[in-house]
């Protein structure tokens, strides 16, 4: 396609009738649904038929093409311009009936633009920022894709509505920086530059230049009038020529073409009314109904898909001729084969005879070893702790600036902009994204976390330093509640593996899932090799399970994660020799999936007798597997900055503790009721 | 002072003496430790030796006194600087055996800067870019001051370190633009521009032009040598003078003065190693011990203390002539006095009298009206979401560019920002904070929230739209996982009041706290008022109460909180009318007050029935409260985008799934065992 060309459209049908379309139906269905917010997509609707009309490649009867442009509403509060358009260019699944159940319970179009729940959304967006933070990830994936396979095959745009709202947050200000830094030369974000927020102008709470913030941080910036289709078209074509990231600043009128209401904030978050909606038609002399299209006007927009359609089948063909295909394929469909499973098992096997003693941590990077060795699929990173996350491998040289072919991002300090860009590399395809950061520093990105679990994206979060056992940095670097926190947060495995064996078993299971992401929490400490029999089975796969049975019947169980299963061993240990009790220890490197385990093999490996655990954590969720006579040996509160032994000694995680209390329990169970 | 003059030192000791003794110092205690950072202390060690010789003010014989200079380190990772300066300048409590003890159990000298551990530590800092965002707070807290008692009571800089990751984390973004927008010209930023960090050189990840994006943001910047005495010093009197806040970019090398690894980034996080440091000893002509200053190195420190005392001792003679000195003091005392109880029982009567049937966030807004016009210690605040968090009211203004009288701050979509500020405002003193945004973006504040508990801040976070009872928003406004998230967090007391009279009381807890953050997680929709009985006892202070007693003994008992608590008793009554099942209803607003309180009273209100446990949120926590034979009735994932009351039916949370819940346990209570 010849862009300077296509510039000129001829259609009949106007962009402004196009453009009033998705007026129209916006209003409408808010109005309808008595919620939702009609203003951004009145007042992006212009600028949005233009990037539609001229220049998107996406082809609504194939909607996962791989080589599509991706096309992400940062500012999701206005999804019915999402939706709107959608309906208009021939989405199967986005009738006018759907967008007359705007909001409605199992619709396809709910508030904010779902991943997965209608086709061509390609992220989930409404909490502000995550949109374009996302974007950055998709235009990382789409270079490191060319890089691998060449234009032919991999040749997209990213394009992302942002309003203010996203800009503001902080998270813009990490992936504008990355992107920047990157020279993302195929990002080009429109800003929504409405001058309005929630409270009102937006000028009560910020004075920012966006044009000389983000040429500081290596865009190419331009501001044009957003009503201006020529001007637009303009930008969007010398934003898509720019060796950089582009910023295109689209001045709008909030609510634009509303009768009376046009620029002010009421229009963002509530349906117009039905008298303002009917004053609206008058004067844009729009005389059809609601949820009405004209046919030509419909056309018009279906000649986006026709467009779409013939990239597409170009892009098939070279694919079917390129010697790339195969490879390419695998890459696509993200599968990594079963050659990781056998290596796996071997590398268990190994460490199993040596006895391996090493943190977690470092168990994760020679287990990251095999897995990349094994798989082109994985994209490492660390949100600039590579040399604590022990995140990078021999086989992952880093990505620069115009470099792609590596497989190791340098995220910065910036764990929410990692957290958002490995969701835009897993939504891209082709990669598996795992980042590394401080378990502490999970607050930095959890709402990325949450998109990754919400969206049920395979992303692996490396979170090491994973307790007070990293010792001397104190309370501000040492998590206690972020386990619950993790833990608490639906469709996210949480693991917590004890050991080198453990660890390979985890990594296994989160490389296994489609469709949730992992939270690895692992020390910096070292630990020792826990698990016994040559079993192969990977025993992380139940949740929990028996690591040291009794002999007889159990006096106590122990259940703990991670480096408390240490303890809890050399608890059970003692207890028999120096008092003849007899301690079941049970590793619960996840819960999640011990949940998921059916009741008989959960009572089973609980088993009935006082139940003891320990967690170098807050106590909050455990009382579900402690049960009403359990014990709990954790933090109360926030750590303290001391080397690791002494705090462990001081807020009484130790062997000793946990002795004492095993005794104190057999006692009362015993019926002896000591205090 | 006249401070022209003061910029040419004329001190026999030179700066250069005064910042190696910070670098020796800093070494030497880390060398002992074997764990820290002394590449930060070294390298800004010139930079900050001038801040502090030629102008800040404070005087460590009084490191409370209100006016003083605010000194934040946001690197505060580089901790040696901090306590290394606080030891020279002769703060009591940092004598040379607490640097010898750096790090170690028990010390003064924790890892990073924590406050209230030792004196003069103005704010924790450790995790990135929190300081710089809580010196904004302290900055507009100190123009409020100065804007309510004028220049003669009020009138301090603030003075931030900031380092690479500092300026790379989103939320520098959020608190530069802030910053800017309020044109906070007594904060000074001074950037420790080492082109360092923990991966290697800074150019890994970023490219970014931080001069340039300063200014997008409304600041001063410029760039100095940051080992040129003299050059750093016109910077900081230019800063001083400006009209806005600045960004002093101090171009140094880390490490600055090591004999070999000066410059490397492998000074950033670990011991030098004894060869290093004696060759440095050497390079540098230090030919002390460790941990020994001699006498006039340690006498032109001490200078500092003594001009701070002059300014302190000036200060106080006008604080003790001023006419507007009990009030001044009323605000810095935070006290509240016991008008506030009065008025507040009384706003209870009245509703309880009208039985008030409005959304908890309608009910908090209606006692912000009371509290407001109490006190003007509350300074009111949202995160753009104004009319929907309903933090405004009559008594609150909004603070503008200029104009700092107010008592609201526009926060911006900026929660994390809002957040750090709050702490800075709650740091500086003079005011009590509140702030609003959606219980679910709870997740963007995070990092600051943490703060807000470990340094035990009295920080209000009003927390609206608590669960999918927001309605059509969809999933990524609606809240499961975050009350967990929450109550895992030490020190901090999450608020879930049911009714009027509930939100009124948690408020006023909230504000009896001196030491402990709170979140009030409130409710979109209306919810009928529910106390009865005509005792003007807070309930809520003992964190859960029976709001519903049975008349024999209790069948079963049911725990709720917030908008379920209505479904419990709607449950409740039809289990008595219909079933003869005798259902309790215990209302649980806060478990952290809940769980201090002592066994016997917890037992009694737990009571012995079996208990369900509703609450439209994840399960994780509630085992502890619902012991073993209990059920839960809430949610499992993510909630959907529909009606509310569609939701509620939708995911089970009805009077009618209790009902029969209710008689499945009471089934099974008595012996019948039905499925």
């Amino acid at each position: 396609m010849n862009i300077s060309q296509k510039i000129e459209t001829t259609a009949a049908v106007s962009e402004q009738d196009m453009a009033n379309a998705i007026r129209f139906l916006a209003m409408d269905a808010v109005q309808k649904a008595n919620s939702g917010h009609p203003g951004m997509p009145m007042g992006m609707a212009d600028a949005v038929t233009v990037l539609f009309n001229r220049f998107i490649k996406i082809d609504p009867a194939k909607p996962d093409w791989p080589d599509r442009d991706r096309f992400v509403l940062s500012a999701g509060h206005g999804s019915m311009l999402l939706y709107a358009i959608h309906h208009l260019i021939g989405y199967t699944d986005m009738p006018m009936s759907e967008l007359a159940a705007f909001r409605q319970m199992g619709s396809k179009t709910a508030g904010h633009p779902e991943y997965g729940h209608a086709l061509g959304i390609e992220t989930t967006t409404g909490p502000l920022g995550q949109g374009i933070a996302t974007a950055v990830g998709m235009a990382i994936a789409e270079q490191m894709m060319a890089a691998r396979f060449g234009g032919a095959l991999a040749n997209h745009f990213t394009y992302v509505v942002a309003g203010d709202g996203c800009l503001q947050e902080g998270i813009s200000h990490e992936a504008i920086d990355l992107a920047g830094h990157l020279k993302l030369r195929k990002l080009i974000v429109m800003w929504d530059d409405n001058r309005i927020s929630i409270d009102g102008d937006t000028d009560l709470s910020t004075s920012m230049n966006q044009i000389a913030r983000f040429r500081a941080a290596g865009w190419d910036a331009q501001a044009v009038d957003g009503h201006d289709p020529q001007a637009v078209a303009k930008a969007i074509a010398r934003a898509r020529k720019s060796r950089k990231p582009s910023l295109i600043a689209c001045r709008t009128r909030i609510g634009k073409g509303a009768a009376s209401m046009e620029g002010s904030h009421k229009t963002h978050g509530a349906a117009l009314g039905d008298k303002e909606i009917a004053a609206t038609r008058e004067k844009l002399g729009w005389s059809y109904p609601a949820f009405f299209i004209p046919s030509d006007i419909k056309a018009a927009w279906e000649d986006v898909a026709v467009r779409g359609r013939a990239a597409r089948q170009t892009w098939e063909i070279r694919r079917e001729t390129s010697r790339s295909r195969k490879r390419y394929e695998e890459l696509v469909g993200r599968e990594i084969g079963p050659e990781l499973a056998r290596r796996l098992a071997k590398f268990r096997a190994e460490h199993r005879g040596k006895a391996t003693k090493v943190a977690t941590r470092q168990a994760s990077q020679m287990t990251l070893e095999v897995i990349n060795d094994v798989t082109p699929l994985t994209i490492g990173g660390s949100a600039d702790l590579t040399g604590s996350n022990l995140t990078m491998t021999a086989q992952t040289k880093p990505i620069a600036p115009g470099d792609f072919k590596g497989r190791y991002l340098h995220y910065g300090i910036r764990e929410h902009g990692m957290g958002a860009a490995m969701n835009g590399i897993a939504l891209h395809g082709g990669f598996i994204p795992y980042g590394g950061t401080f378990l502490v520093f999970s607050d930095y990105a959890r709402g990325a976390i949450r998109l990754s679990a919400l969206m049920g994206l395979p992303v692996v979060y490396v979170l090491t330093h994973d307790s007070i056992g990293l010792g001397e940095d104190g309370p501000t670097h040492q998590p206690v509640e972020h386990l619950a926190m993790l833990r608490a947060t639906p469709n996210l495995n949480v693991f917590r593996p004890a050991d080198i064996i453990e660890t390979a078993e985890c990594w296994e299971l989160a490389l296994t899932e489609a469709s949730t992401p992992s939270a690895l929490a692992l020390s910096r400490q070292a630990l020792p090799m826990l698990r016994q029999g040559e079993s192969q089975d990977n025993l992380c796969a139940r949740g929990a399970y028996v690591l040291r049975e009794t002999k007889g019947p159990r006096d106590v169980t122990m259940l703990a994660t991670g480096s408390e299963v240490e303890i809890a061993v050399a608890a059970a240990d003692r207890l028999r020799a120096d008092r003849g009790i007899e301690a079941a220890v049970v590793s619960m490197p996840c819960w999640e999936k011990f949940e998921a385990q059916d009741e008989a093999y959960r009572n089973r490996t609980l088993g009935n007798a006082p139940r003891i655990a320990i967690e170098a954590a807050g106590r909050l969720g455990w009382d579900r597997w402690m049960g009403p006579r359990g014990s709990f040996i954790g933090m109360q509160g926030f750590g303290a900055s001391a080397p690791a032994g002494d705090l462990y000694r001081h807020f009484g995680i130790t062997a000793d503790h946990v002795v004492a209390e095993a005794q104190r329990l057999c006692g009362n169970s015993k019926g002896g009721r000591r205090q």
